[in-house]
């Protein structure tokens, strides 16, 4: 263990935390690397729970300043909190909690990512888009879609219940497998791709090669890691690629500014967010 | 604001707390303190709540390891936990809970340092006592006495209600003021002599010349701050002196080693304390 430093925190220094089932590092890492760089008087770190409202009510209890909410949280949150914001409420779920003095805060950032790096990246709406993925993520995904003016979106996925569910609730179609749909804009919202997720560390994609090379655009949300199989074969392609890496630094950003008021630099979120996945 | 490195905690960090109306610092640099010395990766921080039942459902609910406890929550706190044990069921109060896997365990501290601080100072259990206050400090004091093998033990608080009841409670007499008694042993567990208490910085003392100067012994639980008129009078007589920073280095230390599972040095707890202060 390396020299610590652990004695400058006092009564007034401000917790934020996260809750998920199997929490990571990347979030603690973030955010403490950008206190530390903009001597922000705060400290992060992860917690895991087996009971939501106690967490919860403890987070206001304790006074605790924010709450990252990862899987399978983000639905069951939204009975605790106190004030659904519209980027929640708009996909009813709940990856962002702040509290104001006793009253809890419910944000999505994911989706306001997803949402803002649509528009940075210059993705033309007339584009059509397939999303693969029916979860959490994806529901984010096609929420940031439609808000943002895209109106050819056809959601791609095996389970016929989520799937179908998911694009009727948006105004999309649905379909189990891309087939002969080549869309111009492909989306992956599911985990293929992600360690430890199926086809985790081999070279599964969820679209084939045939339907990337017809592509113009390649966005994959899977943070972990970011260079991806599918990242990697639309790079190869010479496709126009929008990284996991980026959302997951982009609606980290946006967490922050949240839970401490300060705008971080778009250096300083490359490096903390560098910083997180090391 | 100095330099800070908040950059090595991670996901596995021990949390540890502190619940009290008002938070001092102490609490949490002691703590931070020691977790540095020893490389131990934990962090600690006071915190309040207007919402006792809930904060402690959340330390239970986001395993947060330790909370210790001040006023006013030490006796509302009994009914939140699980196992209490025998130093805070003695004195039917809880200043350290414990969260051993989700199950919270309670203790006093305050009453077991009481008790090891007459042993370590050698004060005969023959010595005749009068103990200053009748609040949750003076509870554990009669109890540690008590349990000490002390017998001939006189409370002296003007509050003719709980004066009387703490003295019948452990068999022991209760008087509004000391009067022509002069005991060998003078033991303030009032807060006669705290800063910002009553007669606060002033050079109020809660025996008289009289009875400091008839005295053996003058054991005063008041830590902050640590140097009091009746510690400094106790001095000037040449009498033994037993002083609340003991009490609180001694508490804190045991709460420590509940905690983490190290015993730190004298050495160690000596530094932390001043450090504490500073």
């Amino acid at each position: 263990m390396a020299t610590k430093s652990r004695d400058d925190i006092t009564k007034d220094t401000t917790l934020c935390m996260s809750l998920s089932a199997r929490p990571s590092n990347i979030g603690t890492r973030f955010h403490n690397y950008l206190y530390d760089e903009l001597g922000l008087d705060f400290v992060y770190k992860a917690f895991t729970t087996t009971d939501l409202p106690s967490a919860i009510a403890g987070i206001r209890a304790l006074g605790i300043r924010g709450c990252g909410v990862s899987m399978p949280f983000k639905e069951a949150s939204i009975e605790h909190v106190d004030v659904m914001h519209p980027s929640a409420s708009a996909i009813s779920s709940v990856n962002t909690i702040v509290n104001e003095a006793g009253t809890l805060h419910a944000y999505n950032t994911d989706y306001e990512a997803v949402a803002t790096l649509l528009t940075e990246h210059a993705i033309s709406t007339d584009f059509e888009v397939a999303v693969a993925g029916s979860g959490g993520m994806a529901k984010a995904v096609v929420a940031a879609l439609r808000d943002s003016g895209f109106a050819a979106v056809t959601v791609v996925a095996r389970n016929s219940e989520t799937g179908r569910d998911l694009a009727e609730q948006y105004g999309f179609a649905w379909r189990p497998e891309l087939g002969e749909l080549r869309p111009q804009l492909l989306v992956n919202a599911s985990p293929v791709g992600m360690a430890g997720g199926p086809g985790g560390q081999s070279e599964s994609t969820p679209f084939e090669a045939a339907a990337i090379e017809a592509s113009r655009a390649v966005f994959d949300v899977v943070a972990m890691p970011p260079d991806t199989p599918l990242v990697r074969a639309a790079t190869a392609a010479g496709k126009q690629t929008i990284t996991g890496a980026e959302v997951i630094a982009l609606q980290a950003a946006a967490q922050f500014r949240l839970y401490t008021g300060v705008t971080p630099t778009a250096d300083q979120v490359r490096r903390a967010s560098e910083y997180s996945r090391s």
